[in-house]
């Protein structure tokens, strides 16, 4: 008799494929369940490994659309990015998956979730009687031997990769040693930017919202306007121009470092553009308190977090200061880079008569010569005292 | 009779030139002071200028090792950027211009400092005796004619500047309207990255207490050692290479916002650098609480608060903070931007052996799964209430 | 002909009065308001007076009921309270007084308001014809006999006052000097504790997304539940036992330090009674964020910015956190003194039967073994590099 | 042959007896360890009754001094408090405890400790041998028959308790519940306000650099002043007072929420008179940095971190701040009430005369005027901005 109804995250690997034959052993019924989040893989024939494996039902889930409209889009209005650098292409992926492993376990009647995020989990990786049975990767290799189970005939990189419609992630193997630079064809998402074309692409990105609703390739007229074509184009254009590389070693939720490479061409365009029609719009005051709600954001989101009830909270306060944030943003992509060339926004608290007359004079210069005295007074009460003490001393 | 003595901080133009007549006009004696720091300028024409005008002394000073030292390296050591984009180039300056006028009117007897930050102040631009008479640029130029004040032949560019060891900033004129792109001639202190050489330069830098100490052309084998060679050697670096480069919109102080463009080639790369071993050698924790400090010690600075007690206090905690900050870092500076390609540390709390071990799955996964739990019993708590409360509707 | 309109925030006493008379003198019609937010006044005598001394028209508002509910009641919901002991009763009457007049000026259309907070304004305290011409109390008193304004008779106290239905304010004068003790008969709204009743009086309060809806004495069985009545009855309770007296120096926007008497009877219960329910309904790390929020709401309520985008936001935020919090709340009040006795709430997240669990030691104490071994990766990391480091020297 | 040694922290207690006799049976020598940390004990019984459960060695420590010096002093520094009500008298007793405990542990070379916070650790209600043998306290009890072990005969109160110099805390059991009330004869270290003297004690404490160095009462003219003298007269005179008790429901580290009722007389006190002495002598805006830094340290030290590399960071910066943090508080306690009655310093930051030229109107107004109108600048933009678009729509 079954132990019940696991649905499993499947990938199609080694790993996934032993914990799926190794679940069966252990008297469950398998649903394999496979996101396509943008990542490059024949979705095909994972289905087909998976059914020949013994899966009672093999779900194909493309949700590259809702990942961009409900997860990526949020993040990009919260200009979400952890210690500075990383934008969490990774962290921003994982509810979207988990989110739809959980609504298959529920249609689907199943007892747990494999490798999910909340509820009843089994997370073999985690469970002794597995993880003391396959203790390196030629035991995983041996089983799968045993049990009929396909193993990769190409050669496994000498690190681990995650990748998604949003970034590839580098980490592990060869690139623990944070001294040692990555390999020149490490990338697979970006062209080099020594290889990358020598003159730029200029493109302007309308926002509403905080979000992209159009991206224009501004020389050739050709025009982008749904959430996936917008964010596919700008990783078309982000990679061929190289944009979006990092190297860098971050703090993990569990307390130690760890080093990561990552490319991220759409995401960092959106970053560059998004921040600048931002704060071209947005009320400074308003932006300062939104600007220390996305690092919170940033760091729930990279903790797993983003079904929390402080996450739900900030996403809540960050999508209200967005409501302003419209325009058009030009740029540039270019070996690498991406320059802001200038904006436009019928919301925008800029105001060139004002800035103008600051700077020829007209604007009334006793009220500045008020506004520093007065907020001198603090500060000449402060020296008074310090010259006081130093000159008993 | 003199009405007292006035240290005027003197450029050498039009305005100042103005303002050093109309002073003596009024019936003060006037002591120019023009700061070196680092700014292309004929220093030597200046002080001629300056001694015909009627100057009773004249003071350039040489101001750049400690620009560097004293100003610039606390804002690297603070990661000190505004609105997550400018590097304060010119708010850095400030503090160090000032602090020198007032040495030299405590030195020279005088009883008032014009221009300068504190004290009792003499500001042209805000007496309408003054800008009630100067309206425009024609009327500076007919009271020049009248008092022997020599004209800038060269026209003035269609936008205002402001030079130093760490920037160059570009505002106004032209540059007022924020959807024009800046001309491609704007920039004095980098090439275009267009122009820049096809291959990159590979920097190591080393740092101690968070500020570099050495940098050294892997290649080339060539090291700097002191504050001021090692920042102009990364300027020069950077410049070679298009770095720095940005076109913001920006809150000003007194609640405009206002457009500039920046360049700041060894800023830029300096703040990557440091960066990249902060997050090394530093404390998850520490560096979260850090970060903070760092906005707000940005938001001092570029508001005029250098010398107020909170940026004090503020300085020395983010200086107790870099206590560790130590390591070297190579980088590839190319096309504008700025690669980090890997970092070692005597003190990096980066653990390889560790990593490996999570990686591997030797590290105690019951551990994890305790640390999953608990952190969960608060999001349980929170769903079941919103269980509870949605089946009752 | 007349100069224009003028809406004039009218007291009844010597200062506006003489102002009133010497608006008309400088040729404006004046229309003066005074609102009644709860302070003790004869309303039909300030009236009286007002036409005597020539308004052309007199608004007497009573604006109580929204004082509470559009104005306190958040204050409550953010917890305001600044540096960490000002309920802030003046500054939360500010905004409701200065928005009904300018509701009056745009309905009457007047060009000027006076003492408002927005639009053109005339502020005869800082327009040097006024303040050079009334430098002294003698002044007013003098010009006062020449215009036929009436002078009150009772002598002023030593400190001035202010009063709403949240509180008073009691400062300058004889308090000026920080060390010298309050006069015991210094109150008007709270007995002396020491005077007060010998048994306690206990409340029943209820909340709904955070603001009370009604409030019950215990023993009496006697409830009220309009907003006003409801403050109303908890400043009466307040009151009886002598609750909320505090005697602080606080900053001031611009920079200086003040000596400051409050008492401030029902909004002390109702920020300690709010706090409970809230720490019982709201989840730790939105509360933890929303602390925060509250804390910047009430810098920008005591400087003046209900009307700011920032203020707005914020605003939004924090009632948007309130939605929960709901629940009785049980207190006593005695002798200066709330004390919280219990509470009750439908959307608690306190769970009686896990903490229990949690005590008897049925709860999985592997779980805690595994949190504290992961929260201890970083400080094992950090200690073993310290140890290191120490051992070498 | 022994497994090693262990310290066990020891309270002589049913619990820790048992723990003790059991890891003799599990093969550990034993060091028994009992800190004086302010409890009311027989800590010669507690010796005695360890020595004839087989203990090979007894620490009784006087650990009061250093417990107020180290441990109180700067959380009274930080105005440390939890989620704005809990001075956190039991997490600040804990780092203390532990101290000693590795201290010992590395005099004695013992290789374990028990309940201690760091390094190796046998933490009995965390094994299963153990936690599945002692289910329930008749499971103990049975067992203590079984081995000799003392049982005690007073009736164990239906909560459990932690007391020590700084609180007492009181929680579980019928406390449980968090609508009943707690029972009137539950506090053991403070009189109950009603039954409290019918006239208060008036007191003065000295401050310098943010610790009390002297407390006098101001009619006895008796004083203390070495801190645990300090501390212990605080504790008397707000004990006899009633001062000190609260009633909240906290969130707990591990996420759930659990009641406390909590008595802190003298530290009550010190967070009054210390909050008032820092507002008093510490600017503003180092004042807001330092309160951040208060509010992160609480979360700290609730959460056991004290000794983390953030929390010596944030002591090192609050440290700093509290430089200038001196001078006398006058305050009165009486019926569980605390209130502040005037202060003075050398090194204030109020400036009487200052505050008085601002009310007298002596103080330059149009320096207001300039103040107001450039801070209404960007709120003019903001208004000017939604005006156009409400009038569009």
């Amino acid at each position: 008799m079954s132990k019940g109804t696991v649905v499993l995250a499947y990938s199609g690997g080694l790993d996934t494929s032993c914990i799926l034959v190794w679940l069966k052993e252990e008297g469950y019924d398998v649903i394999t369940y496979l996101a396509n989040i943008g990542q490059v893989e024949d979705f095909d024939a994972a289905k087909k490994k998976a059914e020949s494996l013994g899966a009672k039902k093999v779900f194909i889930e493309d949700l590259r659309a809702e990942f961009v409209e409900e997860f990526i889009w949020p993040s990009v209005q919260a200009s979400a990015i952890y210690e500075d650098r990383y934008l969490l292409g990774t962290s921003v992926a994982r509810p979207c998956i988990a989110r739809r492993q959980i609504q298959i376990a529920r249609q689907e009647g199943a007892q747990y979730v494999s490798h999910g995020a909340t509820g009843k989990i089994i997370a073999p990786w985690r469970i002794p009687e597995f993880y003391n049975r396959f203790v390196g990767r030629k035991d995983l290799m041996e089983y799968a031997e045993k049990h009929g189970i396909p193993v990769p005939v190409t050669p496994k990189a000498p690190w681990s990769m995650d990748a998604n419609l949003m970034h590839i992630s580098y980490e592990s193997g060869i690139l623990e040693n944070p001294k040692s630079h990555a390999p020149a064809d490490l990338y697979l998402m970006t062209k080099s930017p020594e290889d990358a074309p020598n003159s730029p692409d200029v493109l302007e990105i309308e926002f509403k919202k905080g979000v992209p609703i159009k991206v224009t390739h501004v020389k050739e007229g050709k025009s982008k306007d749904t959430p996936l074509d917008i964010f596919s184009y700008l990783n078309e254009m982000g990679g061929r121009h190289g944009v979006g590389r990092i190297d860098i070693v971050e703090n993990r939720f569990i307390g130690m470092k760890s080093r990561g490479i990552y490319e991220t061409p759409g995401g960092t365009i959106l970053y560059h553009a998004h921040l600048d029609i931002e704060t071209f719009t947005m009320d400074r005051e308003v932006r300062r308190i939104k600007q220390g709600l996305g690092v919170k954001f940033a760091e729930m989101l990279y903790n797993g977090f983003w079904y929390s009830p402080e996450c739900e909270f900030v996403r809540h306060c960050i999508d209200k200061s967005q409501e302003s944030v419209e325009g058009k943003v030009q740029l540039s992509v270019f070996k690498g880079q991406v320059y802001i060339l200038g904006r436009e926004s019928p919301k925008s608290l800029y105001n060139e008569e004002l800035v103008s007359m600051d700077v020829q004079g007209d604007y009334d210069p006793c009220d500045a010569s008020g506004f520093i005295k007065i907020n001198a007074v603090r500060l000449r009460e402060h020296h008074r005292l310090q010259g006081e003490h130093h000159s008993k001393h």
